[in-house]
């Protein structure tokens, strides 16, 4: 990496000084003139019809100037948006109507002159409430007699005809023929997993305010991951023009995929459309856990043919997924197959609806709980059929770039073939991956005319994307990542910006910030060869000058030839970069976790993990290591500890911070090694891939492994509670 | 002009609505957080040296944070920039340190919690001056034993080797041979005229805000002309890295060209980089008559030798501009040397310093008050030739487009040479022209996923430039008006856009606009030729779509096809502009007014103004009406009322609206007539021309003909006051 000058450094992210000072403006920090506050009525069951909504003492609250809920929304909304709605239809599933589905659900919406007001008002709504029977486990939710969440909708055939109730959809796939594949396998074993619901518990709650002009235009800030997917959200959701809607991002504090919009900000809108008056929305953090958007639980039954050797023969997957009343999760069921030569493959995939709040995405959304099921299973059988973990999976991984090298690197920093560990110790490995997809983008450069560089796009920042494309940008214009200056436009001004999620963003954006600044370059070194009187291809660049190769004496700053550029035909030296789809080049990623296993208190405590991560290129090393390792702890305190609990009558019981569990620096392996390998991307900027996703996936599965190594028990269900590690190894005791 | 569907529409200004309905932020209107206000301690002599200055006393009043003098800036600026400043050097001359040179000039700059504290106690700085003689007319100014401005200056040698004293700066010009010239001529004319400065009085006061974050990096919001020319300046005047300031420009109320900045900004930035708190300071309006940069008052000289029959020979200028303590006004010098076919010509001209503010720009910079005594002696020349004026004109105009055919229209809707007039009443006619010059610019253009289209550019919109632009972009890419929502961005986001002066932006930024719509053009055809299987060249567009020239109904919509792009190799659809220097393209003006003078009281009433104005292409022909009227309109009331007075002491004695006259509704023509001619540019967008400056160009000569045709007077200086036409009349009932 000698050849570069800007990238593989770790430079201070650009967001570090205002974050650590406190400057950082958050959307909870805004306030406007007129401003009003948002406050939900929630439904306290998890499934009941409503009877009637009686909202004669709220309105008494002093300050009060909005009651909305869905009869009225249904009603009035026409009234309310000035321009033709084709989708006053749009709004019919904002606010319960008839009946609620989950324990917090959005039964009204109030608006008052203070949050405290509002709360109160909201408070005073009385709603009638007939409860039913609720179901939140989505094994429970497909058998007969299971309440049904969404009424009208009939059962589906499972796999072997059986009826499953409350699927809203599913998937199946085969690829080769896994019966065939079972009867060639020398050994088959069949094993069933299941992952609770983990919520994303980013920092900052959700957070939107919303205002409509005079000529209805509405504008919105709010702590989003993409602010024109909230722009589309809010169009879609209450049919209105795109065009007519600008959306803000603000700082944001956190979103691990749940920030893509939906949850406050077209109730912030809705708010300021019938008031007419600036709206704001933050919840609290109860809120965010009742009705945001957790990952989806998962139920798999997973079945494998191996040879003698280990060889795997065929796969299968029979898949629930619990949506609760969303969906969107099925795609990632295949996620288990990517990794390993596999003849025969299928799955069966189902979305099961709950009575728990939509599903929504997580880093690397799915593949933590569907790779989970898969890997662990894999560490059994290489466990059953005494073959070391690590040799099975090179005798079974894709011959693809980096796929075999991250697992020897992690074998090799853990010494994994000669690994120690103490009495109740355990080690356990896995590997993970990610799709690496594109999306498209559009990044504006400018160069000053002091020499500074100002880079104008949509981008959102939450892992230090802006930073890494701040090093693109002055590694191929050939400046200091100082010089660089980002701004983030809104919906109205920047040119598009794919959401940062999905560890698309440095990918995409990167690659169209990469062309913008060589759009740049080219009108740089045409403004210097004119002025210097030699052809561009005679010219070389670096440390913000251009010079002519052979005679470096005769030089120009590009502070000098941005302003010959204005007098110039070139004009202001204005770089415009787009991207779109690329092929999907997966990423690979390795770790190994060693634990030490409480017996008495069933307590399980990681001590080391041991990554290792294809970052295609390190833009910047730091933020790589720094996501790598953001994601482990996540893996593993889903491993070990997050769990959304519900009661017997579908309720969350943890809704907060003491009783849902997110781990402290206590709960931080004491050793965290992270390797960074580089198999560059054919289509990422000088090689990159995307990072964010890949190292959640694997922690589940090692962590279980190793427990697994530690107790000589297999645990089958995350996360792995001191409650339930004791529970199974007492069970395992009496032979049950 | 059928050809266009936006062009020549006139359609609602983009900022009509905010403006009306009393949305539109303007820069006063901002608070922030922990805000302090700025106000100045300013000498109350036009000329005096500053013994002390002594702040103890106004130090006490609560709520102060900051009282600088020069004294301290020059000792402590250092200390409060971060950053290597080679220019501590640059502050030195930002506060009167030994001496003042004007009323009202800057002395020493309070900062405090409360507007009411920082005028209290700027009101107790105690400073002991020692006054000095004052001048304040430049043919004073230059005469031996005139109190010299610039101590250390030495005088220069006037045309006839006289010595010329407070000259600042010259300019000498001669095309052909102007002795030769006088030789041939069968009549020379010479004449003396004097045009009174002006203020620019735009509605809004100078208004600035400043803040520093802890980076050191500096965001202005501010009442501009251009974002881009308010940050050089302040980075020159502060000895600051361009990159560190962001200029954020609000609604401006006007400007007329005195808002390029250095007048409150760089005093805002100061006292944020004194206190590290936001800091505001705006204008009263005494404030700006006494410390802003009014237009130039101009003596001149002016000899003209012509040939029996009106033809011009050879025309000389002695011109003396008083500049003030400022400068930059010789340029405008050679206006007078354009429409006109001239053998020989010559002109010699100083910049002459005074005890008064310095001057800036203000509508065509300094071509009124050359035109003034150029087309004026022309219509005296026509009286004593028996010349008609347009006869005589016609003789002499160069044969470039529009030349001609504006006076001839003139001549035709005014009835001229059939004109009728009353007791006391009379016609004047004159030309006026602008160069119709061009800045470099870039805008980009975003078409989103609905089709609609979105224009960002870092332009200041005074005059429905926006509007232009828009129409501009949406004729050029097949979308209507409303499709198009302009985005303005500050100088961190926004690609360069020149300051909005000069006439230039609808000509310059309107020519990167229709670059940018090309380039997302040419997008849109290539993404629908793809997607409808045809070359590029069988594709036709219009009202949003693009369809098969001989199969219609096989057609795309832009929204369908920017969803498609962003599924393609092309990405979000968005174009990138760029324009940069081209020749002048010079537009012609003519008017003819018609006058009633009250011979007992000297009142002047206007009570038609007839005029025509070559704008190459009407992009909005209201818009070009409105220019077209408000320029003349301040023509007129330069002619009759506007005028900065100042008293022996060299003290401005009108400097509010009750004393210095601007015109009301009542002043304003009865009959106000504006033609709008089209010869187009070969290079502005769809051939428009500048045409904010034209209008204001003749009407000074105009009215002062219009006097003399009505009372056989001559009146040689402006505005022709009744109390100077009283003056005039009895100075020449006497024969003086």
């Amino acid at each position: 990496m000698g050849e570069f000058k800007v990238i593989g450094k770790g430079v201070v992210r650009t967001d570090a000084i205002d974050k650590v000072t406190g400057r950082a403006i958050y959307t909870a920090d805004l306030t406007f003139p007129r401003m009003i506050y948002g406050a939900f009525v929630r439904s306290p069951y998890a499934h009941a019809r409503i009877k009637r909504i009686d909202t004669s003492k709220a309105w008494k609250v002093p300050g009060v100037v909005a009651i909305i809920t869905q009869e009225q929304l249904s009603k009035d909304y026409a009234l309310v948006v000035e321009e033709e709605v084709h989708a006053a239809e749009r709004v019919r599933r904002l606010l319960a109507g008839d009946k609620v589905r989950y324990y917090g659900e959005k039964v009204a919406l109030v608006g008052a002159e203070t949050l405290e007001a509002a709360k109160e008002a909201a408070s005073l709504v009385e709603v009638e409430y007939e409860p039913l029977p609720a179901v939140t486990d989505p094994r429970e939710a497909i058998k007969e007699g299971a309440p049904l969440i969404w009424e009208d909708r009939e059962p589906v055939r499972g796999p072997n005809g059986e009826l499953l109730y409350n699927v809203v959809s599913e998937s199946h796939h085969e690829e080769g023929n896994v019966e065939q594949g079972f009867a060639e396998s020398d050994y088959i074993f069949e094993d069933e997993f299941y992952v609770h619901r983990v919520h994303q518990t980013y920092l900052e709650p959700q957070a939107a305010i919303a205002s409509v002009d005079e000529k209805g235009r509405i504008t919105v800030w709010t702590s989003t991951q993409g602010i024109f997917a909230v722009r589309s959200n809010i169009a879609r959701s209450l049919g209105l023009p795109l065009s007519h809607i600008n959306v803000v991002g603000m700082t944001i504090g956190g979103g691990f995929g749940a920030k893509f919009g939906g949850i406050v900000d077209i109730y912030a809108v809705l708010l300021a459309l019938f008031t007419r008056r600036p709206a704001k929305i933050v919840y609290s953090r109860e809120e965010d856990f009742l009705d945001a958007s957790p990952a989806p639980g998962l139920y798999v039954r997973i079945k494998t043919g191996v040879k003698r050797d280990g060889t795997i023969v065929a796969r299968y997957v029979y898949a629930l997924w619990d949506v609760g009343v969303g969906g969107g999760s099925l795609w990632a069921t295949g996620a288990f197959a990517r990794l390993y030569k596999t003849p025969h493959i299928k799955w069966d995939a189902y979305e099961v609806a709950t009575n728990t709040p939509p599903v929504g995405a997580y880093r690397a959304p799915g593949y933590p709980q569907i790779l989970f099921a898969g890997e662990t299973q894999l560490n059994k059988i290489a466990s059953e059929l005494g073959i070391d973990p690590v040799e099975l999976r090179l005798k079974n991984l894709k011959d693809e770039p980096g796929f075999k090298e991250t697992l020897l690197t992690v074998a090799e920093k853990s010494n994994w073939f000669n690994r120690e560990k103490g009495e109740n110790e355990g080690w356990g490995i896995a590997m993970g991956w990610w799709q690496n997809a594109s999306s498209p983008a559009a990044v504006f450069v400018s160069v000053h005319e002091d020499g500074s560089v100002k880079v104008f796009c949509g981008l959102m920042d939450l892992t230090g994307t802006e930073t890494a494309v701040s090093q693109i940008i002055a590694e191929t214009l050939g400046v200091r990542y100082e010089d660089v200056t980002f701004v983030r436009g809104d919906t109205d001004s920047a040119p598009f910006a794919p959401p940062s999620g999905g560890s698309t963003v440095t990918f995409s954006v990167g690659n169209a910030a990469k062309s913008a600044a060589e759009d740049a370059l080219r009108q740089i070194l045409e403004v210097a060869a004119n002025q210097l009187e030699v052809k561009v291809e005679d010219l070389e660049w670096g440390d913000k000058r251009v010079w002519v190769k052979d005679d470096p004496e005769r030089s120009l700053s590009y502070a000098e030839i941005a302003r010959a550029a204005m007098r110039s035909e070139i004009g202001p030296i204005v770089g415009k970069g787009t991207f779109s789809a690329k092929p999907s080049d997966p990423n690979a990623f390795a770790q190994a976790v060693k634990v030490r296993v409480d017996e008495e208190t069933g307590e399980i405590t990681v001590l080391e993990s041991i990554q290792a991560l294809d970052v295609g290129r390190a833009i910047n090393p730091i933020l790589c290591e720094g996501q790598t390792e953001g994601g482990t702890t996540q893996s593993i305190s889903w491993a070990t500890m997050e769990e959304m609990k519900h009661d017997e009558q579908g309720r969350m019981i943890n809704p907060n911070l003491a009783d849902y569990q997110i781990p402290t620096i206590a709960d931080v392996p004491s050793k965290v090694q992270v390797s960074l390998l580089e198999f560059p991307s054919k289509h990422g900027p000088y090689g990159a891939k995307g990072i964010g996703e890949p190292p959640i996936t694997a922690g589940l599965a090692a962590v279980v492994s190793a427990v697994a190594d530690a107790t000589k028990l297999w645990v089958h269900e995350v996360p792995v509670t001191p409650e339930r590690l004791i529970l199974a190894m007492e069970q395992s005791k009496v032979g049950v």
